[in-house]
């Protein structure tokens, strides 16, 4: 890790959130678990702390998490996307968001069904406007594999966004989670790693698989560029 | 390879079709290069048999190739994807069609820009009709790299149709290309492929490399379930 950064994880309460989180703060960065009801978000910080035998995470009601941090992270349902952030918008001013909204529509989540705007994550920059960076990034990466901070995890992270500064932040915080961010490019890009995530289902389910998971073959170099 | 199998490579004449071409010839199939020119078809052939050096290969107007090939393989940029396949329908009856067409929109081809039906393979399917089995795959191996029949590549051929017939006959095929194909779903979900291959472009200008490509992780065996 280059430098500590605070982060806000806005469901944080959830499985893909908690995961992320407690790599985050293992990492040393100053996680807060962001939640609509502060008593839970503080319950689930503290169940998280007890895994790593330290106090690093705290909880906070979302516009309280999202006001105190650098970087937010939104790890809330589908249904539930547009409306928290909406909620939030006068606090997200000025900060990158990294948005991990995968747009699947039960029942049949195996199956590609893109939103009318082809990307949620375009979606929520144009509903946001310019003065909140967003990056895609984190939708192929199970929860259940974050869950355990020391598993390593074979499973790149495709970072799209249209400021190069927030795609390398992003990045970064790939690469402190134990994963491998691999620059995607514009934000208009983040239908891949979007729709990816039914096919990796219809994969878990065809073969029998617990996890699948996508590498970008061809780039020697582990670590990603950062810049 | 567990049998031989009549193919027509329409558009095989470009650099991705000749490469299928060659490598599917090599593994024992029927191959024939399908070109609105026969002869420049025929010429097409005649250079991959001399590379091979062995008469494997033929050429033949389109319409005479697919009317003749069991499978039908649809190699032409998107520009010329739907002009040509209607003046097939006819000859494509009753077959199954392998289409390989990436929706890029030039000049932005390292951004995703979807069509308006999201997949332009869905598209293709919904002029065809229920009477040709159209499949989509090999979006995301790169020309070049197709070319040399003896060289592995590192990259995974998602595979989406409707018909699980039809998704398991062009993940044997993708087999004897010397590539795992993997069965990827509905055929809606090939947005994915079609959308990955801008990203990869993205990639690899970023990263300064000949060939990003993809491998799905969590499956252990090699060759895919191939029913």
């Amino acid at each position: 890790m280059t430098e500590t950064t605070s982060i806000c994880v806005v469901g944080g309460t959830g499985a893909e959130g908690s995961g992320l989180a407690l790599r985050w703060a293992k990492a040393g960065h100053r996680v807060t678990i962001g939640s609509r009801d502060p008593a839970k978000a503080a319950a689930a910080a503290e169940e998280l702390n007890g895994r790593l035998g330290r106090p690093l995470l705290s909880g906070a009601a979302s516009r309280d998490g999202v006001a105190a941090a650098e970087v937010v992270v939104l790890t809330v349902p589908y249904a539930a996307q547009m409306s928290t952030v909406e909620g939030l918008k006068d606090v997200l001013a000025g900060k990158i968001l990294i948005d991990v909204t995968v747009p699947l529509v039960p029942p049949k989540v195996s199956r590609v069904q893109l939103p009318p705007a082809d990307s949620c994550v375009v979606a929520l920059q144009a509903a946001l406007g310019e003065g909140v960076r967003v990056v895609s990034a984190f939708q192929n990466v199970s929860a259940h594999k974050l869950k355990d901070p020391d598993k390593s995890i074979d499973c790149d992270v495709l970072v799209a966004g249209d400021d190069k500064e927030a795609r390398a932040l992003a990045i970064r915080l790939a690469g402190d989670a134990g994963l491998r961010g691999i620059d995607a490019g514009p934000l208009a890009n983040s239908v891949v790693a979007e729709s990816l995530t039914s096919v990796l289902i219809w994969i878990n389910r065809t073969y029998k698989i617990p996890d699948a998971g996508i590498r970008i073959t061809g780039i020697d170099a582990v670590p990603p560029a950062s810049s």
